[in-house]
């Protein structure tokens, strides 16, 4: 007889869901389109029939503990309750995890998207040997979770996190949040690509800056460049790491958790993002604090989010 | 029959300690020298004298729970041990609650000094009525506490809450720590001495901006300026406000808690500066955030050390 737990992960575009084993392993996966305009109902209803789906595939004896859901925006644990998510413009205030669980009779449990991911990461990716750790999720913005002792930090009201919109310039340029010089405002996808074509003009014999002319470069032609030592993306790249490095310094500094986990898709250029952040660490921190600092990859990639969502089913 | 506990706050001059009931009252309080050149036995032995002065005037039933003490540096729980103190250069590595332990036969708990008076607001002072609340010590330098659910929260290795090195530019002046741009290099109390006299030419009108020509100012001046409603005093203060602000912010986006003390010498400048920081926060932090935001000011003033070192023998 085996224990399974369902993972949701409401996205922008799609939502997926996983049937999970203890040992993290996905048995069936599926996903289908947000339907983020229409009545929470529908996202619901969605949700209740994969679950259906995937507990009528079950062995006999086989058994659904629960249900874990992230989902984008702030989340009140009463309820399960998800209020004006961003993405989701039918939504209002919506207590999500009451409304599964009586569409499907499994206990329901809700959290922020990012918090799941790290969640999800530390109990069956790079964190598992971690108790505490700080994961950063480097993408279009700059998200992050926060995970002590094993459990997400969740602070006051459940905005713990926010590692994007730490400012690592008071005076610097304006971010959408309100804020002035958010490190995501630096390294966020997009910013990161002007900051490229700001200095090309500084590499005339890389051929990857050449061609940035003609098109608009995307962050991945620097990780691929930047393999073949293309000084101008080494650069590019280096300069992203330093300045997460400094965000990352104020963590330490006010968290003293050592360990960071870099995931996203901007991370996919590896060490020559997490190499200069590490340095900037051990040359800038507090000298009782820098030694033991780790910077490692996030290994889960997509599926942090369902393994997440399923792993808090069975955190209790 | 009452219950006492026995606080001790170690100090680069003087070493503070107090008797102090389970309501918090200071029934019997004394000071001696720190003999910081000599070795810790020096203090064991100065800590021991007093504890069995304060025992030999309890009233017949009245009992001594157990002893705290706040100590500079990072602390390690393990025996309450303290390495290489930057103010007490005589001392090594130190297993001092287990040394103090033997000498007066009291349990004895450690803790890093600014941990302990953040301990000590949070138990008997502005923290009564708040389970969560960062703490922040505005004086020689910048300093910090966190205290989350009524705890100390430690970290890792108990080196939380270096607040004072958080980064607020990147690219900004180098910190004696090895960091650039931290708040402590822009508020700590010297800085802000230098901010002024860089400022003086704006305001020919202040009467105070004109004596800044032949003497040095100091920050209190400001202060008692401020009140007569001195326009360069009141600059200069919301000018340090506002990078505090900037500073709790960052902080109010990775804890999410909206509740921050404020003490320190610099703090006696009072709303003049934690007006324009709580502006600068409820105009920049994240709008799902920044409602409930709160700065109070600390209440305990140099006796939060020695109670929140009184705090922790209750806390069992």
């Amino acid at each position: 007889m085996s224990h399974y737990a369902v993972g949701v992960d409401v996205g922008g575009t799609s939502v997926k869901l996983a049937l999970v084993s203890e040992e993290g392993e996905v048995i069936e996966q599926t996903s289908v389109p947000t339907l983020g305009d229409e009545s929470p109902d529908a996202t619901v209803s969605q949700i209740a029939e994969t679950v259906a789906a995937f507990k009528k595939n079950l062995k006999a004896g086989d058994e659904i503990l629960g249900i874990g859901i992230g989902v984008p925006g702030v989340v009140d644990l009463d309820g399960g309750t998800v209020s004006y998510p961003p993405n989701l413009k039918g939504w209002g205030v919506v207590r999500l995890g009451d409304l599964v669980k009586k569409a499907t009779g499994y206990e329901t449990k809700v959290e922020n998207d990012a918090n799941v991911a790290a969640f999800g990461e530390g109990i069956f990716g790079s964190g598992k040997n971690h108790n505490s750790f700080i994961m950063i999720t480097l993408g279009t913005g700059v998200g992050g979770g926060i995970v002590i002792g094993k459990k997400i930090y969740r602070g006051m009201f459940g905005g713990a996190g926010e590692i994007g919109h730490i400012s690592i310039q008071h005076d610097g340029p304006a971010c959408n949040c309100g804020n002035r010089g958010c490190i995501e405002r630096y390294i966020g996808q997009q910013n990161i690509v002007d900051f490229a074509h700001q200095t090309v003009g500084k590499f005339p014999h890389s051929p990857l800056a050449r061609t940035a002319e003609d098109r608009r470069l995307e962050v991945k032609d620097l990780g691929l460049n930047a393999v073949k030592n293309d000084e101008f993306s080494i650069h590019v790249l280096g300069h992203v790491g330093k300045l997460l490095g400094v965000a990352l310094t104020s963590m330490l500094h006010i968290l003293d958790i050592r360990t960071f986990i870099i995931g996203g898709g901007v991370a996919g250029a590896g060490d020559f993002i997490l190499g200069p952040a590490e340095t900037h660490i051990k040359t800038h921190a507090l000298a009782s604090m820098r030694h033991s600092v780790k910077l490692i990859p996030a290994v889960l990639g997509n599926n942090a989010g369902v393994l997440g969502a399923a792993a808090m089913v069975y955190q209790n």
